[in-house]
């Protein structure tokens, strides 16, 4: 028998069809796989029955921000039973900005392989587009949601960019993306730069970057157009 | 006529054939690019010759670190004449961790459509691989080659991922991937966690955590097996 892995199995960011998601090796080494765990239900069943795997003899668990770090272990009973596993994120790359990073951790203290595949990652398809620095750059996960704390945080950030070349990357609750994008005026100097990269992968992507002072009047259409649609910021001072 | 696109074009991290890279469908759209601009001429002619490219048919501009600012205008020039571009770095993703950003900065410049593709990222395999926090990260690149340089440095990223949570992710030239490593041994904390992720998606690929106490006695074998291998350091306090 071969030793079970645990593989990081990259999810599409909008609804993409698996052709423009996965590479075609990877697809064929899923449809090995019978036990997962994933970050939503609903989607991960459509995802791997899009890449051609009957999802009525797949067996699931569910990792989340409500699994308890108790929970944790359990999920990976079908590798200690010899069984290789997926997990899957809501979007994107597994426990990249999701809370799968402890079952990775898990793994590796079990003594399991970790295999990453390749596939779309928002923040670094936003990163390569935005022209900014990509030799050093920091994703800061979520900003603080009060008004007040938002704004010194955004200070916090821009001037850390300043003084290290340093490319910042967030993001938001696609409702809050408006306001953080007005704070984010408000608050930065008018020669930073700033990208602002909205629903990436999909038809009506939108990538652009512009100074601080360019983006007055221009603001992206976040109340019609872009309503909810994911969106990476990415500020270089 | 369509408006003229730079495609960002991630390219394999070893020799990996290019069903194991891209995603079928932006194979198909690289198929029908005929300029490119890539960092390393021979890599590139190899890889989109192995994606069904007719390489004597394509035209190349050169972007590596030795290119001008003033050159970089030029390598532009067949969007101005209506024609959609790719853009390959030597490994990875581009302009993430090479010097193509200014290029894609002066394509927002120009008013062109910068499209970014899914593929490797060497950084975010080995973060999703490493179970350290994927929820706040920063890449900073090469650290100083002088070795007192070097460990302040260290000592400082290393008190930084403590403050804040943050995974420290950095690369060195492989001949120098041992001296790091112990380096990192002897400056950072017994119980700091270092993942060290070599040679990713090749068969012979490593990844590994431990903390710097684990780590010691346990050396990854740089001399012989992983000699001269890429290899992406992380650190989180």
């Amino acid at each position: 028998m071969n030793t079970p892995v645990l593989y990081l199995i990259p999810s599409p960011l909008g609804d993409t069809p698996p052709s423009g998601v996965l590479p075609s090796d990877h697809i064929e080494m899923v449809r090995t796989l019978q036990y997962f765990v994933v970050e939503e239900l609903r989607t991960a069943r459509r995802y791997l029955s899009a890449l051609g795997l009957d999802v009525r003899l797949l067996e699931f668990g569910v990792l989340n921000e409500h699994t308890s770090p108790g929970e944790l272990n359990g999920l990976l009973e079908p590798l200690r039973k010899g069984h290789s596993m997926g997990m899957l994120s809501e979007a994107g790359l597994p426990a990249v900005a999701d809370p799968g990073a402890d079952l990775v951790a898990l793994a590796h203290r079990g003594g399991f392989p970790v295999v990453p595949l390749a596939g779309p990652s928002s923040l670094m398809l936003a990163l390569m587009a935005s022209g900014l620095n990509g030799q050093k750059f920091a994703f800061q996960g979520y900003l603080p949601v009060k008004p007040e704390l938002r704004d010194k945080r955004i200070r916090v950030l821009e001037k850390q960019s300043a003084l290290e070349q340093q490319t910042q990357i967030f993001i938001e609750t696609p409702y809050r993306n408006e306001s953080l994008f007005l704070a984010l005026l408000a608050c930065c100097s008018a020669s930073s730069r700033l990208t602002v990269a909205i629903n990436l992968t999909m038809p009506d992507a939108f990538i652009c970057t512009r100074t601080i002072g360019e983006w007055k009047g221009m603001e992206p259409d976040f109340s019609t157009v872009y309503k909810k649609k994911p969106c990476v910021f990415l500020l270089l001072a």
